[in-house]
């Protein structure tokens, strides 16, 4: 199984510390001192050698920020988009790439950004979900739902999940975008419901099927394109092939629609860490709640989050509750946590401003 | 009539723009780009002349950084206090200097860091307290309370003030301490209470009258430094002496048990402007009340204070409500309003943690 690193984040909302040129991946967020990218290749490091490192789906321009961030001697390649078509056409540039390389091995897709502890169950995870792949499934992880979360897409089960130690994969019924609040709640309590965790493994030859019978245009295109992988993999044609490719995610494009999809029970704790306020999640805090990475003085506060980044600056904080600070040489960011969503809308402010120096 | 500035404020409670070696009254926090002393000085242009200019009292240290923040040619001169001994011996440290330099004219204090408006009816009242004190009264002017203020302290009138246009004079019943909420608002029904400005105006004869008969021992120490003052001003003789003095403030060494103390219902708008979450009272606010002295992203905030000062960074705020947030190049405060006088607590946590760079 080839892993394969999707790195295409913009960087707004973990604004102000992530920017265009410096997106979540390349920060470290979680106070362990590495970039979530290298904890991402970190964990996929056993399935790597010499000759099949992991490979990183990125803009041309990240890749220079990346080497840099990355302080292991990590096994890796990177696979430049030529443009930004969102996730459906860059997995289909990697697969390409990758199946002229070595065939039709599954493929494996991560997000660069996620946070994952509990490395064994995680890797159980993946050698069925190569099994299920070599079957001719698109294999899919899911994460158990702990709440009844509305910012994630959720997968939906044929049955009841019972939850064993062993990794299980199951049909998968239908994939949901984004629920209410009253939906969330009742998915929960369904027990057949899981968190879309963005992993995805497949066989390229299963892909291209899929391309074919629900993306004819795109399946075209990628026909051509997997054409010049072949004959000459640094053929400028296949940057011109991708340009002309429509943008569209992979969840529309493949998951939504395709006949055999599979979801395995992720047996390891998942967050994707989408925003300040899930910081929450993945690390410890004080006796208060609060998470301090700052040189703080922090008086009575209560479930905050005090980030600092580049400054020395002290953070004298009293009396608050639930509110995110981050503060940065040129950007200080102030908002209750339950609005961290909301930061994107403030760099989309920013943008309008032409604040472009902040961004 | 000498106009008198007390200049001696510590600079703890507009931490952490404020600081010990520039303190409030250097500081510029009212969006006039001019420090709050120079204001004051500039309020009792009126009354100066070249050989009758404004005199400041304050620490030998604050003399220099004050000459500093003058930006207009004020007609001051310093009387430095060797040591701080609050405002009593302050007071009658100036008093007799001055005394020695026009004899028993009236002269008048006033706090270096509040805010007045209403030039007019501040000279109106000031010109009737010049009146009375020649007469003997030792004369304050008083606030009519706007709301049941527990921050402040209150004097009593024997009877209900009615608040013509023209300034009167009305004799004192008693000095009070700040009241708790209850007792404020009996205060502010009553309409026979007025807030202590921290203004007076009496001939140093009176003062030294009052001195006699309720400080003794102050009295003797000030009789043998308004002896060196007639002598030798320049003599270290006064130093000395003024160090030995207990510390105790004018309130509770004269006003409050002094035989003829009267006030003046001030004719003019006024506040101590004595932490940041007074600013509301004093600086116009955008359509959402909020006070925005920064560079500044404002999203759905209510109520709030952005204040930066040395740093062009950019302080993103969503959401917010009633929050004091104030971004200086090597601190940032966040508080809530409601909690603006804790920020001297602050300061004090700030001393014992040995963070003296900050203070």
């Amino acid at each position: 199984m080839i892993p394969v690193i999707l790195a295409g984040g913009s960087g707004t909302r973990f604004w102000p510390l992530s920017r265009r040129d410096e997106p979540k991946q390349l920060l470290s967020i979680l106070g362990d001192h590495s970039s979530m990218i290298e904890e991402t290749i970190l964990r996929l490091g056993p399935m790597t050698t010499k000759e099949r490192p992991v490979f990183v789906v990125c803009r041309p321009d990240l890749v220079e920020p990346t080497l840099d961030v990355l302080k292991t001697d990590a096994k890796l390649e990177f696979i430049e988009e030529p443009v930004a078509r969102n996730t459906g056409p860059a997995i289909a540039l990697a697969t390409a790439h990758l199946e002229a390389l070595y065939g039709d091995e599954p493929v494996a897709f991560f997000p660069a950004d996620h946070f994952i502890a509990g490395q064994k169950g995680f890797e159980q995870c993946l050698t069925l979900a190569a099994h299920r792949a070599t079957e001719g499934a698109i294999v899919t992880l899911g994460i158990p739902p702990s709440r009844p979360e509305t910012g994630y897409g959720y997968i939906e089960c044929t049955r009841e999940l019972t939850g064993g130690s062993a990794p299980e994969a199951h049909p998968v019924e239908a994939f949901i975008e984004k629920p209410d609040a009253p939906l969330a709640l009742e998915y929960l309590k369904a027990g057949r419901y899981l968190w879309n965790s963005g992993i995805f493994i497949f066989c390229p030859s299963t892909l291209w099927a899929e391309l074919r019978r629900q993306q004819p245009e795109l399946s075209e295109k990628f026909d051509a394109i997997r054409n010049c992988f072949t004959t000459d993999p640094t053929s400028p044609t296949i940057g011109e092939l991708f340009t002309e490719v429509a943008s569209i995610s992979i969840d529309y494009a493949v998951m939504e629609g395709a006949e055999r999809v599979e979801v395995i029970p992720a047996l390891f704790r998942w967050s994707d860490v989408g925003h300040w306020g899930a910081l929450h999640e993945v690390i410890d805090t004080d006796d208060r709640e609060n998470i301090v990475a700052a040189d703080a003085l922090v008086d009575e506060c209560d479930r905050c989050v005090l980030f600092s980044r580049g400054s020395s600056r002290l953070i004298a904080a009293s009396g608050l509750q639930d509110l995110i600070i981050v503060d940065t040489p040129d950007a200080l960011l102030v908002l209750p946590r339950e609005r961290a969503q909301r930061v994107k809308e403030l760099v989309a402010l920013l943008r309008d401003k032409d604040r472009l120096d902040l961004l």
